[in-house]
């Protein structure tokens, strides 16, 4: 039901410890809020950390909300060591998409928001090639080209920040195949979503689907997760696996590998922008 | 962490409104129980029906359990349409298989239980095939060999019964290939799980594999549910397939679709056996 | 290697015999091609049915094809009761798209195509409605809005007859809304691959989804198969499900519907326009 | 057909040139054989590698193998640089199974094999602990305890010479958690397949599953590959992975991994067994 009118998703996430779910329903109740899902999750009983998604119906919830947050905070300061996020759900995230030339990621997140399946709004695109612009505006999606050429990509990233500030609320990195720099992470300040092929094992370096050739790999998979300073080693939000054969040549490993990483990217972002996602160290809690 | 010690769960169902789950938790709270894990959710935050379960850990379990009971019973009577079921979860569910000539899920279920990964006490094997005695008992647990052919089946049912009698929490009907009456679903008055090929499109009557072959059906099927008097019409709990090619003949299928059966009731019965399956009309949820 | 230059495919299939294989293998080892695939299936040993798909490499292909197919009718009309189908691979099959309202398996086609998957050339897409005219002519695809609403099919099937005549080697309905009949089934003359969606068990009528939700169930699947006077009860090509949960609503149900019909349908179309796939009564030989 | 009265594989492996397929299947035409079933696969129709398996049926198999063995090495001999193994498909395989202590992919294969699933002969069960020795032993099938504690393997593996030597067609490490020496390896001279968990990321060194749930990874698999000198990295056989959640304890990802491995490792067996796999280069062709 997110998505719809007077709904708000609340997360809260922090130092489990007994009477957290009665104290934060307890506040609910008082405002005549009906809980429509509550999954909740604690990573160990005898005192590790606490993980809660609760989305609920309040008439009037524009009015309210702050009034609510409010008493939250009031009620959650109070000897608990937690932090919670509670977000309108009728207003959708704003993201950007970054891209580079291959396109598959990028338009199956431009065609599935079109058919009302993300709930979210696509406030731009940013490719550092020009090939989908004409593609992307008759999405109606406003489209920058950013050219990311040689080492430095400062001059690159500057623009980046120019336009993503005060627009978005999380970026996702459609097979963007260019690396941001730890400054530009801390800058941009929201979170970054990244999709990546992957494998068993994994293939280091330079032609990962030639040398999947090579091993005969039986499975093709994609990794969507968090981007951190540490490149691909974020947290995971989501991972599928399509299978191979010994007659796959690697352009038909690529095309499988295409196909894994779009449908994995569209459920990550989807699960990220209706708040299903809580990240903890560097694991991620899916309330899927 | 189901199984262990001092934790118990709390099944709540009923008619959805606001402030049940502020009520339960609170409850909760009172007696100083750690909700480990709490899933909740409503087919409608209109009105409709409301399901949580919730698992908690509380000192002295045993000793102070008949209190929240009695302290949940009087919470939830008070204008709130719910049902609820509270239960010790270092007390494992005690479960009757029945069977027949087929041993693949039978033996899979005894195994698994062996490994330590069901939460279950196998109380008695019943077959109306004495073929697998031997082997059953070898795991420590009785086998009664009650025949049953011929149309009219209250003799073995009469005598089910009486083997059954207090003690059994619920039944694994693992391929066992006789049809119960009506009668005896009522009278067993435990929750009965039945496990059965299923085809997209489903193939009525016998020879179903031989269809499944004539038709070329690309994935083969199993679905584990509940039963009821409508056969193999009850609540679904899991489904799963595996792929079927032209090349696998009438006996291949049935291979492939002896290992997905004993997969699927295996999840089947771990979920039940962890009280993570409610029933709803002719549907379940299933908190897995 | 299919699509490439100087590559054909043989398709043969008939009654089984002993030296059908080497017979048709030294009519190409005469001809000094190279056979780069081939795969063989016999149904059963003692006399069935013999299917077999090869992919050979020859130099000139297109001057001497005809000679290859004299030699090969002149071999095989010798004793063996057998048909084969030569085409040279670097033609693509012609289609045609039938389309309705919803345009997520037509969409996927024609992208699929752009992104050089798919070894076909779309013809046409043909339409009840005129929603998509405006995307589909931007693939550089002509679109033609054939109304068909009422009872009467005779008239749109006799323009759609009209549109296809000479110009199509088989017919996607890819997601097309309406039934057609079996004389336009006769009178169309090509090959027609349909997608639908599948449960288990399976629903009858209308409103699947709205009944699939209230049974309940945990996969959602979809079938590709070509379309006989019998509706969807034609030989099935390919089958693929995803999971489902009790929290997926009827539009949720119905999104996972779309996502596996397009990739079901997108697999079905290939393997189709790849001659890998061989009727034989009602279900196929796929040498996928 | 595998399996079958008077039935036999052969394998043709080598250097890709025009008329092979032509020149194995007019001997075996010339013997009144006929093809049940052929695959052929070719990595580069330019003069890469050749790839066949094939089934085939003729009367008095067992006479006249010597006889078709003998000419197939006449003919393969003249001209084309090709290997071919032949073998009567009624003489099932000699297995040696090497456990552990974790039973869980032993059991499934003895029991496999006991349903009729497995067209191999155990021969023997070598385990470095005792533990299995009984229930082995129900299975009619023999059972060495031979310990292998302490760097140095050298006993161990002589004394698994000694029971080897001359016995078995191939070996099973059923989770054997010992290291095999490359001594071992080359005068064993059979193949080896090995089964081992799989992760995307892969975790490297002790405690790969603690590694993962930290990680919180959404995919558990199994790689089953013939084992080299290079420990895990040899040809992979097969592969396959199950959905991981964050809420699935260490303990539960180590139980789906045994899952997901005891299935792998049987496909790997049986389509061995069948002369399904055929090794090149570091990677395998299967004709599953």
């Amino acid at each position: 039901m997110t998505g719809a009118h007077d709904h708000a998703s609340l997360i809260v996430q922090g130092r489990d410890r007994p009477g957290i779910v009665a104290a934060v329903t307890a506040v609910l109740a008082g405002f005549g809020a009906n809980i429509v899902s509550l999954d909740q999750y604690s990573d160990d009983p005898q005192g590790g950390a606490f993980f809660q998604r609760s989305v609920f119906r309040l008439d009037h919830l524009a009015a309210v909300l702050p009034e609510v947050e409010k008493e939250l905070g009031r009620v959650l300061a109070d000897g608990f060591e937690l932090d919670f996020r509670l977000r309108d759900l009728s207003v959708p995230q704003r993201v950007a998409i970054f891209a580079s030339k291959a396109d598959h990621c990028l338009m199956d997140l431009l065609w599935r928001h079109r058919r009302g399946e993300m709930p979210i709004s696509v406030a731009m695109v940013i490719s550092n090639h020009s090939d989908t612009a004409a593609e992307v505006r008759s999405f109606g999606v406003p489209f920058f080209h950013v050219p990311s050429s040689g080492p430095d990509k400062s001059a690159a990233e500057a623009e980046h920040l120019r336009l993503l500030q005060g627009n978005v609320d999380f970026i996702v990195l459609a097979r963007y195949m260019q690396i941001l720099s730890g400054d530009f992470i801390t800058r941009a300040a929201v979170p970054i979503i990244n999709i990546h092929h992957s494998f068993l094992p994994s293939f280091i370096g330079a032609g990962p689907y030639t040398k999947a050739k090579e091993r005969g790999v039986k499975l093709i998979g994609a990794t969507a997760h968090y981007v951190t300073e540490n490149l691909d080693e974020g947290p995971i939000i989501e991972q599928d696996v399509v299978r191979a054969t010994h007659a796959d040549t690697v352009a038909d490993l690529q095309r499988r590998g295409a196909d894994v990483e779009r449908t994995v990217l569209a459920r990550a972002v989807r699960w990220h922008s209706e708040d299903r996602v809580l990240r903890h160290g560097n694991h991620t809690i899916v309330f899927a």
